[in-house]
């Protein structure tokens, strides 16, 4: 028995954005604990990975058709357990991951959407950002990066790039990860109580708390201004890491089956082609 | 209880290569059935996982180490089911993988190593070559698709790139998926029974029959002639899928776990650092 649709649940309406307003430890259209919780995305696997299946033969027949994961969140928001617990579920040869980090020379040279551009999904593929040109409306704008009339004009160029993304083929899942100040918290201590984390700690993502309400305040205004009819956002609450893996598990899912790819009809005779094998006489 | 190593057992010797004396049904190092092989490769799958995210973290302190694992094989001898089932088992996060087909133009136009350098793992990453530049001795030897003299050029100039690349930090991890010729006619044949396989299916691959001694010639020639003592080939009995992908994965594990990488020692003081977010007044 499935669940009905996560999409509805999470899915950002239209207009200004509170994100106080909407609760971090959520579990959206699910009443089952943690347990329960991870045999549900368990389950969810082979549905995952069978319609992806599907979309990566479809492009064998020229289709250009796509998806593409945003992920974006606060840092120990989970992109990284997304990547490795949800989208680890299919297989790799259908996926393309993307980390941007901070950019380089060469990237900001050029225009904010260049190195976007040219990191895209292939035809069959699910892309996923981690970290993406949000950013740039982002940390760009808590640090002033840009000047407030290039963050200005970014808002727009996304819409613009993201609406033709998605007339090219492209799905576009955009998922902020919202954890609260004092999840973050625990999870930087815990980084810290364990030295196979260590490395996963940065002294400077403690400078960034004291930036929290700013940050906060840029998703606000991003989200608003970005969250379009083609290209919608959906706030995917995260304290609760298996239900922010299911509930992303859940999107992908709903996405890909309402895209409903299906098998390539084979374009060659498929009696012809087994007389040939079965009446070959192979020197081997 | 882990098993002994599998390496010593598929490493292809120095010397002359005769394929036809090894058992393409063989489970090397492996007494049990299919259900014990799963078991098995599900069974590694944590320990594979864990050294893997060892290496991905390594990369973070400045350290170039990767691994790139080359899958060669004939059609159908399960290039896609490795990818899937065993290079599966670790964090998408920390895998490129890169389908090589027949070169465009461009490529055609440069040196055959060309596109391949530009392919190569990312530090800390593990790299996987669905084909590779041995294609540019396979099928271009079997279909003259260059000149003898090239072709003859091609062995030194792999063994050459190859020896760099091990100097410079990534461990080459060669794999010829060996199948008969029985096998890879049963293989097309349920291609051809199943309406969600047709898309795998190519008229082509039949017609590549016909060359299969030609094939298995040109593999004996560019195995001895590549197998370095830094690049060593490994020949995988693959008739039996399971057995397959368990003999890469121990492979896969054998190798990661030599490469011994280890967390990375903090560079900032815990304490301080603890204490930084114990204190803190935050305004959220």
């Amino acid at each position: 028995m499935s669940l009905p649709p996560v999409e509805p649940l999470v899915r950002l309406p239209p207009g200004p954005v509170d994100l106080s307003s909407i609760q971090t430890d959520a579990t959206p259209g699910f009443e089952g604990d943690k347990e329960a919780g991870e045999a549900e995305l368990a389950a969810i696997g082979p549905e995952l990975a069978g319609v992806q299946e599907r979309l990566f033969a479809e492009r064998t027949t020229g289709s250009p058709r796509s998806l593409l994961l945003v992920l974006q969140g606060m840092d120990t928001s989970g992109k990284g357990g997304v990547l490795r617990y949800t989208v680890g579920l299919v297989d790799p040869q259908g996926v393309q991951i993307k980390a941007f980090k901070a950019p380089t020379k060469t990237e900001l040279s050029r225009d904010f959407l260049w190195r976007i551009k040219r990191a895209l999904p292939e035809p069959g593929h699910i892309g996923v950002f981690d970290r993406s040109h949000y950013e740039d409306v982002l940390i760009a704008r808590v640090h002033q990066l840009a000047s407030a009339a290039e963050i200005e004009r970014r808002y727009g160029a996304i819409n613009d790039f993201e609406a033709e993304l998605v007339a090219s083929g492209t799905v576009v899942l955009k998922c902020m990860l919202h954890i609260s100040a004092v999840e973050q918290k625990e999870r930087l201590l815990s980084r810290l109580d364990d030295p196979a984390k260590h490395w996963k700690f940065n002294p400077g993502d403690v400078d960034e708390r004291a930036h929290w309400a700013a940050y906060q305040d840029a998703y606000e205004i991003a989200l608003e201004r970005t969250n379009t009819e083609v290209a919608p956002w959906h706030v995917v609450p995260s304290d609760r890491k298996w239900s922010r893996n299911l509930t992303i598990a859940r999107l992908l899912n709903e996405r890909l089956k309402a895209m409903a790819p299906v098998w390539p009809v084979a374009d060659f005779d498929v009696e012809e082609q087994r007389a040939r094998l079965l009446n070959e006489v192979l020197q081997t």
